[in-house]
């Protein structure tokens, strides 16, 4: 196991005024906020199985307002999807996007355009679907803890170095989850000879040049409740239109409506849900048919 | 392998003005800041070896702007002391301090208060004796990579959510580095029964209370270039205050000199030097003579 940093940029900035600082009693701390930043880098951490029992290794990749820490252990203490596939013989990439958790984050206004975003514990229960659903409420605080601040306006430095990651790590296998929908795609349309299967599970985007997946064979993954949430039927249906460009293009879309397939109950946080193993196997089956694992 | 967070508070904030963001094109995303933010908690990353060899896990603390990467793969790619220590058979927890990485940070001025600082990355060279040391200089970009802001008025609440995490994990030995020597040293006071031993690496602050600490053995570690250093110098001369009055009151402290004991060029980032490992093994040592591993 390991991790480093990749992508971003450097950038000066001029004009601040220096902070007056003590870090340790009487001894001042030299800091000059006018000089280079090393900004939008994202991180990534690994973790190789001692048996590998694939041809590639699988890229976590997180929703917004969260880190790489969503497919570790869940709020109720269970092991999570990263654990999962690691014991199945993948070796897993885990990431904190730009901005976000060990990628640090830019200056604002000065680097990053607009303000942060906090998600609040009211707003994450209804964004993601959890109320009588098979997320474990009981440890909704332990989930909420989880939560870093978002910016809405890093798109397109976050599929910089994502690319970058996909460049330096694949070719590979990539599991989005909600935002990372639109970076999948993104990525996965810029290096389609370098992504083998884009796993999508509820993506809140998809790409903007469906036919350069034609090769790159995708399923979708969707909870339970949908229909009945004004908010995520029409995001279904957004990426459904993606989905449909993909496919008319010669492309393959396999959408698992997990209610469908008898699997009751989903949030959209579907890895931390009660039945988070169950979910993975559905897609390690697939990846399993789709010839991407011993 | 798994994670948590742990520690910190709920935070109601009132009067902010809802931001207007679709998420998805033509899909209004509802989000109302004017609701309870979880704020104050840290994260926390253990590793488990098949076999334990050590009586009590080790927590590896990292310093000021940055977070648990800290000890993870060095800036040139090798091994670092997480994966060293793991290897010699001990259960890590390594961790992302209140408002760093993975931990997640609250909205300022509202919360924390005063500004966030940056590390620069002219800054960093001076500050952490890197030019003509051991560090790796080569990969000094990825090492800049890694800093993430920082405020300089969270000590309480940081030192409240390290207080949890030993609570929850502890008995254990504490590894702390820099800034963190001022956690490590005032958690251990008001735990002392819990922290069997503190592996103090260039602290940049001792405690409050250090009678406290009369039967928790200490190692101070001490790269090179220090008396060159006019801040370094005065940091450690009033560290040594701290190291003193535990002794004074009966304490036990081993300062270790790296350049006395032939051990030259090391950088404040001794764990990323290029003789991490030989700096590793001299408190893996430490810690077997006095009785903490098998």
């Amino acid at each position: 196991m390991g991790s480093f940093h990749i992508g971003g940029r450097e950038v000066v900035i001029k004009g601040k005024t220096a902070p007056k600082v003590e870090l340790t009693p009487g001894v001042p701390s030299n800091i000059d906020p006018n000089e280079t930043y090393a900004v939008e880098q994202m991180y990534a951490q690994y973790f190789v199985p001692s048996t590998v029992k694939c041809k590639y290794p699988l890229l976590l990749w997180h929703g917004a307002w969260l880190t790489g820490a969503t497919y570790e252990t869940t709020p109720d203490g269970r092991e999570g999807w990263l654990n999962y596939f690691v014991k199945h013989g993948w070796p897993v990439y885990l990431s904190d996007a730009v901005e976000r958790g060990r990628a640090g984050w830019a200056p604002f206004p000065d680097v990053f355009t607009g303000d942060p975003i906090f998600l609040t514990k009211e707003n994450a229960r209804a964004r993601f679907r959890l109320e009588g659903s098979q997320f474990p409420m009981e440890a909704y605080d332990q989930f909420v803890k989880q939560a870093v601040p978002r910016w809405t306006t890093n798109n397109k430095a976050t599929i910089a170095a994502y690319t970058q990651l996909v460049d330096k790590v694949c070719p590979c296998v990539i599991l989005v989850h909600s935002q990372s929908g639109l970076f999948g795609a993104m990525v996965a349309e810029a290096r389609p000879e370098k992504v083998k299967a884009l796993v999508m599970v509820e993506p809140a985007n998809g790409g903007a040049n469906p036919a350069a997946l034609k090769n790159v064979p995708i399923l979708a993954v969707y909870g339970d409740f949908i229909d009945q949430d004004p908010r995520w039927s029409k995001i279904k249906a957004v990426v459904g239109k993606y989905y449909e460009a993909v496919r008319m293009a010669g492309g393959s879309v396999d959408i698992y409506e997990l209610p469908k397939m008898g699997i009751k109950g989903n949030s959209h946080m579907v890895m931390m849900d009660k039945n988070s193993d169950q979910v993975a196997g559905v897609i390690q089956n697939w990846l399993t048919r789709r010839g991407l694992y011993n």
